[in-house]
């Protein structure tokens, strides 16, 4: 007989009013392949290398060891089966273990691709592609890692050799944070300032051999090392690491020569725009948006599964003979959790689309970019760094989120929730601190304020569509009555926009008033999260009007544009204290009179009445909405979340089969 | 020579206009000896088993040994200094690692002092003391947790031979989450239900062997053992267990006896009071606030002296030629930095007053409790539960915001602040759920509300004080026109009773008009948060007045006070949503012409123009502030913290210390 949890899960489905297979489909479009996914899957499912059950129980050293084991066997994987790079990054990202493999494929041979010339791609793509070469990419340093242009390590050009002589001149110029220096690269590509005949011209990229290809050992001239453990025992895997360069020489064909270039004699040839050579960072970015959302999916299937089979507090209201009474309630029921839940879900889907978007945005501008057009870039840097930092911050505080409503049992390794927040954690400090990027994002964002202020019929780009809002600028605070008047796209829009724009001339204001810069962070983080959500808002109503995206089609259409609606209100509800301030909308103070029930609602009521109100029409999709993520129980490796229930057989099952990890301790105590 | 970091941190004492060693001495009164601590500390740094730099390198079991060497060796410390239990407390915290041996202080022993009967405690009181008998207090089942009135394990009387029959007769019942009952515990108090003839009487307290004192082995009907790894690594020497009892028989003499009784013949005698049994949680819940407070204390530390070392970016602003040209900027002085981190300061003092008002009102309870008169429960419970979820997630945000300020090194482990976030993280969940505690928060508001609707001139508990607010209610939006105006502590605690006490009565009515109980939520937490936040201010204004508390008097009076009155303004900055959305506070639009600069201020734009002006004071003094905690470079733990600084010669030193940590590993890649 199924347990209470697994008929729990079934009456769940069964509420559920599309077929979640069909919406898989949908959201794996245009972005990944479901069927060779399961395929991916189901062999690494099958051999004990990539066994996740261990892993918290290791040393970090047994950990470092297990994924260098992972590694290579990946790497043989894709001759035994024939696997293409598709697949091969697939089985990759599966392995749900960090590595720093990973950042050979997403950081090392990028750069190589975008700023390598011709005949060097030529060289050296053939060796990343079939891995004779393993490469990481150095650029951080001890002293200094948003701060680019301060970089220490200096490559000085020897004329007389044609080589490039790189040292590390201070303690702070130590390389840092480098994942896969620390064991596993034979090659780095190396931000260092390259000195001209005396002359400091800024930093630029230097392709360096750090070990030998024969024995691993290191390079004359280089000492490297790992850094040692992250917080939280995460990214255990990665052999994040250090490196020091004294006069290391190498050939002058190893300056990554796309854009600089240097001749035998030394003499320069300047990039044709300065920041070009930043083309590989936008495009880790774009890649961790769709990256991230998809690691949110997971941690939502778990929690709201779980929450569906934990049964808690019996109904105080029913009274004995009445049916149900004495049964506990399914967590999930309750409006303290759904309402914590739902907007977790609705952002996996919303992120899943942006994710798209965003790299089919960096795919046109990297496609400029080899020929020299840089006319995407000032966009696609301001949309990719507006994103990685809502995502990012987003997906950190989802996860957590959805972590605290599974209640003690969530804070259980088995669980599989922790571990998504731990490794997904730096996310809001690597590839640009989210702090900087706010000032960068709102910096970009004075400058179409101004333009628009100048030129109000300009043509807006995606990124500055909202400012349109101000022309005309109806007359605040709007009237909203009903809550049902929430439901209507123009007043969300609208809403988002406003607050964006109103956000975003508070802050030129007080630029025009003389604050200085510096200054002004809290509100270059408003204005940053402002335009992102009014750009986000805009492409979900647009992917409603059937324009573009997944979410206007097929399984589920209804439910989904419900989804995508609590989104929008779950922003516009974050977004009230602005609202509020801005008077966009007007306060509704409650009546302190405790014998009148007042007869109207305030904007802020009704707003919290019609999300209540989405939120119960998605209650009985729950399952269906996570379920349609498709991942398998094994991807999801938790003892709480798996497609059948049965959270706690499997917690005391797991933990009985680990009785035997702690024998010696047991022994240990005896003697105590 | 000194390194420019060292030289950073002298300047910034320089700076400070008070002596810290005082602050310190006024921070530990009536809380803790620091010269006791220091000398406790000391023995622990001399000693190998307490060394705490390879604990992020080892493995689960590794780490559990190690734990357990570290408590037997605290236990012989005992003898051979011959500390007194508050000496051996202090060593136990500074240790610094969480461990089963913990649980026995602060859980196992509590429930038998509060609990047994003047005989029971004669007999185990004295062998909890010396260590005779190791418990565990076990109350969370599988199933179970928040909920202990559906607790499922079971204790039936059989009068026949006078005992007690625990069982668990499903696997929800099997108790889990118990700190110490996974190896180390040799008994436990066990939360079951009393059956009396066939009837239930509930959740009562009953002392079990567990294991046996002779080889520590299981005793009979007893299955039991460890539940696994916790998120982050956490808590990773913590034996968290599980137990199952089939027909368990204990002696009648077992069931803890101070407040019910079951006579030879299983007649029941009733508690006087039904939520005495509850004073267990209580006490955790007390000593959780000043125990949360130094931890945040510690993060702050280690974050603000490493941003007063970090130096980035150099003044664009300055011209070549000018003093500063061209050397980068301490982080520390960005305001977008100290803004973050000063609030976090703020916080720590706040919270060690706050830990201290609540041990007393413990004690005054507890005392007044054992003598049967529990006139003071609700209010003590109203007060730790409210304070107990505030300071625990303000703590838990607070060090992750600390963290996540440092940057890409705040990732390192041996950073220090990481591990302090993960072991704290689980206090937003543990002694009662947070989101639970809220609703039990709120409830308990709602009656203080309907009483002082019933009769205004009721005097009103020190947890209520803020309904007075009420009468006569000031006429609103309040008006506040310079920054100044924020400073007056009449204002500040006007703003804040009134938020609260409107938040509450938009609950009364919205229950009142029908609305369910758990359909709420939302508006509890806000309820919950806004009373603990009015009686947070209340308190920390009467300090000021010279009524109590350590913040009026002595060293750094002044620094202490604008301290706490950044505290208080940075809590108003939180509640603006509800100021607007209740219409406390004026809106203040910014204007969108871009050609006018606005005369006057918003009240906001004023409160963050004197938040950003208290910052200002508070910069030169920060290093003082954080000195002031006095925590020694052993206890902190961190490359980048040190009194000294120099992180970046710390980090790469405790690296290549590292090297040989992945000697094999290295080999192994060689094969690869």
């Amino acid at each position: 007989m199924p347990s209470q949890s697994t008929i729990d899960l079934q009456n769940a489905r069964k509420t559920v009013s599309f077929d979640p297979k069909v919406l898989n489909r949908l959201l794996n479009e245009g972005s990944r392949d479901g069927e060779m996914r399961k395929r991916v899957v189901e062999v690494l499912e099958s051999e004990e290398v990539f066994a996740k059950g261990k892993r918290a129980y290791m040393s970090r050293k047994e950990r470092m060891a297990a994924g260098l084991r992972i590694s290579r066997r990946l790497m043989e994987l894709c001759d035994e089966k024939g696997w293409d790079y598709t697949e091969y990054l697939e089985a990759l990202a599966s392995a749900d273990e960090p590595l720093g493999l990973n950042l050979h494929e997403v950081a090392f041979q990028p750069v190589i691709a975008a700023q390598c010339s011709d005949e060097q791609q030529a060289i050296w793509l053939p060796k990343c592609m079939n891995h004779e070469i393993l490469g990481c990419y150095m650029q951080t340093e001890l002293g200094h890692g948003s701060n680019v242009q301060q970089l220490e390590t200096t490559s000085t050009y020897d004329p007389s050799t044609e080589e490039f002589v790189l040292n590390s001149p201070t303690v702070s110029s130590t390389k840092w944070w480098i994942g896969g220096l620390g064991i596993l690269a034979t090659h780095g590509v190396v931000q260092a300032r390259l000195f001209l005949k005396g002359r400091d011209m800024g930093p630029h990229l230097f392709l360096v051999q750090l070990r030998s290809l024969e024995d691993h050992s290191l390079m004359p001239g280089i000492e490297a090392g790992e850094i040692g453990p992250k917080v939280h025992g995460a990214m255990a895997a990665v052999d994040n690491g250090w490196a020091r360069f004294s006069s290391v020489r190498i050939p002058r064909s190893q300056m990554l020569a796309r854009f600089a270039h240097v001749s035998s004699d030394g003499t320069y040839s300047k990039p044709p725009h300065d920041k070009l050579a930043y083309g590989g960072m936008i495009f880790i970015r774009a890649q961790m948006i769709g990256s991230l959302a998809w690691r949110l999916a997971k941690a939502v299937t778990i929690s709201t599964r779980y929450l569906h089979t934990r049964r808690q507090f019996a109904n105080p209201e029913l009274q004995k003979g009445e049916a149900g009474y004495g049964v506990e309630r399914q967590v999930i029921t309750y409006p303290g959790v759904y309402m914590r839940l739902l907007p977790q879900i609705s952002r996996a889907y919303v992120f899943i689309t942006a994710g798209k978007d965003m790299a089919d945005l960096y795919h046109s501008m990297a496609s400029q970019l080899s020929s020299g057009d840089a006319s995407l870039l000032a966009e696609t840097h301001a949309v990719s760094s507006g994103l990685k930092t809502y995502v990012s911050a987003g997906v950190v505080d989802g996860v957590e989120n959805v972590r605290r409503a599974m209640g003690g049992h969530g804070f259980l390794d088995a669980s599989g929730v922790g571990r998504i927040f731990a490794n997904e954690l730096p996310s809001v400090t690597y590839e640009g601190d989210n702090y900087i990027l706010h000032l960068q994002v709102a910096r970009s964002a004075l400058k179409s304020l101004s333009t628009f202020f100048a030129t109000p019929t300009t043509t807006l780009s995606p990124s500055s569509a909202y400012l349109s809002v101000l022309h005309p600028l109806p007359s605040l605070p709007l009237a909203v009555f009903a809550p049902s008047s929430f439901l209507s796209p123009a007043l969300q829009l609208q809403l988002i926009s406003l607050r964006a724009s109103f956000g975003l001339a508070r802050l030129a204001r007080l630029v025009q008033s003389g604050k200085k810069w510096s200054e002004l962070s809290h509100e270059c983080v408003e204005v940053s999260k402002g335009v992102t959500e009014a750009f986000l808002v805009r492409r979900m109503l647009e992917a409603v009007e059937g324009q573009a995206g997944l979410l206007s089609r097929g399984a589920g259409k209804k439910e989904q544009e419900v989804l995508r609606t609590l989104y929008i209100l779950h922003t516009i509800e974050s977004a009230l204290p602005s609202l509020l301030e801005f008077g966009i909308l007007a306060p509704s103070p409650p009546s302190l009179d405790p014998s009148t029930t007042s007869s109207s609602l305030g904007a802020l009521e009704a707003l919290r009445e019609q999300l209540s109100s989405l939120a119960k029409q998605l209650l009985p999709e729950m399952v269906g909405l996570v379920d349609a993520f498709g991942f398998g129980d094994w991807e999801l490796d938790s003892a709480v979340g798996r497609y059948d229930g049965e959270p706690y057989e499997t917690m005391l099952a797991r933990a009985k089969k680990d009785l035997d990890a702690n024998v010696g301790n047991v022994e240990a105590r005896k003697t105590m």
